[in-house]
């Protein structure tokens, strides 16, 4: 059983050797080599490059033992080809000049066509995968509707995403519309990721958690459930992430996903009992524990999986996205420790 | 039965007529006469002005039929009489000019002295309760040791808390010292706000929510539970509030609160489950709520009575603190659906 195959089985539900782990944000800004790119490149541009962002998802492959390798792109490349004008601002995040505001900006908004507007990330993937050469697995990525909405009607992140709210309560139908088209263009681009050479994908639904129960219920599950169903019938593992959610993790189950990823807000025992053992489980390590003392990160990621009881389809993984500052010892350590865990 | 006896009989998870309700921040600028009072003051000046303080915890008891009212007063407070230089800046909240970055500066923190120090909240409180004459219950508040801590390490408000988290795991013994000085502050003062005529208290941990359980049992909850033994002594009825701890509130009990206050990221019924039903449990409508249209609003608050089923111990809260571009005839509707709704 190699890396590849260790990740796909957990995904799976089915027993692996030892318990598979790779990093959200495992390419990024904790690396001298990523930072030396990025020194002299834009964001988009990296993206946009597939020479760029081949190389820079291959980096922690070599650096790490990890099971599993993440394409190198962002949730908010599919807006592009919606017609939304996308810019990341130096140390403020994404901003997106044209925001939804009102049910005709939702009208003008187009589906992005996954070979014409991201064939960057296609081709990135494909030659990924070329390298990768059947030991590692290819994770590709998309975000899920609620979140991507959340940005086009924020206009960037939101620390309580109000108006996103306001925009759902009050205009339901034109709401409605929007998450549509962000399914349809979501589902096309996994599956072309697919195509591509990705052999799992995660949903982030990352902003998710900021809703009630009732909201999400009403606005977002039937939505991302259609993303899953179409996952599920082309026979695709797919990964449902989202953080500060440990309120909703019987609804992201029934939305879907083989694998649900869960922050560290919650134990990971309680959490899989919520998910059901019936479904595998991903995380669930506070990514700040990466900056700790490493008696004190090997304490806490042990408990982890201590926890997870060797119970097949648990993969390792943070909570959240690797820090800026997380020293890269502090990854191959946590990498080498998951490993060499037995249950 | 009168609004102050509705509410503090369900504090002790006893049968009421219907179900009490308040707001945390009902005192705020969501109110035309809060604003045209903070236009001419400082908010440092108004918690220190009782006869500002009074006024201004008594507007939303004059506008509203809300059963308690809350002491307007700001957790951060008590850090002044313990040494620490505070500031509230106008739109970048509260910051604080001598964080604790060090051994050294945990050991210059003094205890604060409630009579010395919290002098114009006890007496803020005194004239409030003379005001009320008994007919709405008066609630004193202190943040919890946790939260506290993040603000002083922090310097302030923080998304991620990791400053907090990176002091926490590299410096135990140090951490451990801070949050017994907090301790005992807050326990001193929170006695003291009863003896001036609190008949209720509220422990703020907002910031709970961001640590794992492993680190909240490890590093919180013995300090946390201490402020809670001694409230359970001396008779005080206690609500413990956090945001963001849906996988925290089984350790929220074990800390103690003869009721648990909840956000909205979690059902009410399955909140409570958690909690346990022998313990009360405040919450938990999203404040965003409050600016949905009103069927909107309404429908989802009847959804959390109907989600407490008419047991005994719940109050009726939002999930955080009442937002500021709230219409107040959004809270004047909900006041009134919830007194008025019959499980």
């Amino acid at each position: 059983m190699n890396r590849a195959e260790r990740f796909l089985a957990a995904c799976r539900g089915e027993k692996t050797d030892c318990t598979p782990v790779w990093y959200m944000r495992q390419a990024g800004r904790y690396m001298a080599e990523y930072r030396r790119i990025r020194s002299k490149h834009g964001l988009l541009e990296m993206f946009k490059t597939p020479d760029i962002a081949v190389e820079v998802t291959l980096q922690p492959i070599r650096a790490f033992a990890v099971d599993a390798a993440i394409i190198f792109a962002d949730i908010l490349l599919p807006l592009e080809g919606m017609g939304v004008r996308l810019e990341f601002v130096e140390g403020e995040g994404p901003v997106i000049h044209n925001p939804v505001h009102s049910t005709a900006d939702v009208d003008e908004l187009r589906l992005a066509h996954p070979e014409e507007h991201l064939g960057y990330v296609l081709e990135s993937l494909r030659r990924v995968k070329s390298e990768l050469g059947g030991e590692r697995a290819l994770i590709g990525f998309a975000g899920a509707p609620f979140t991507l909405a959340s940005y086009l009607i924020e206009g960037g992140g939101s620390p309580d995403h109000l108006r996103t709210k306001e925009f759902m309560h009050e205009e339901p139908e034109a709401f409605e519309r929007l998450m549509g088209k962000l399914t349809e263009t979501i589902s096309a681009y996994l599956l072309a990721q697919v195509d591509a050479g990705a052999q799992a994908v995660q949903i982030f639904d990352s902003w998710a958690g900021c809703l009630s129960p009732s909201d999400y219920r009403e606005f977002v599950l039937p939505h991302t459930s259609r993303i899953f169903a179409t996952l599920r019938a082309a026979g695709i593992p797919a990964i449902h992430f989202a953080t500060g959610a440990a309120g909703l993790l019987k609804l992201l189950r029934e939305a879907g996903g083989d694998v649900i990823g869960v922050d560290w807000r919650i134990e990971l025992d309680a959490a899989w009992l919520e998910i059901g053992h019936d479904r595998g489980i991903q995380g669930n390590l506070d990514p700040a524990l990466l900056m700790a003392p490493l008696p004190v990160l090997k304490r806490r990621a042990v408990e982890i999986l201590d926890r997870a009881a060797g119970r097949p389809g648990h993969i390792f993984n943070l909570g959240h996205g690797v820090l800026p500052p997380t020293p890269t010892e502090a990854v191959r350590e946590l990498t080498d420790l998951v490993h060499e865990h037995r249950a």
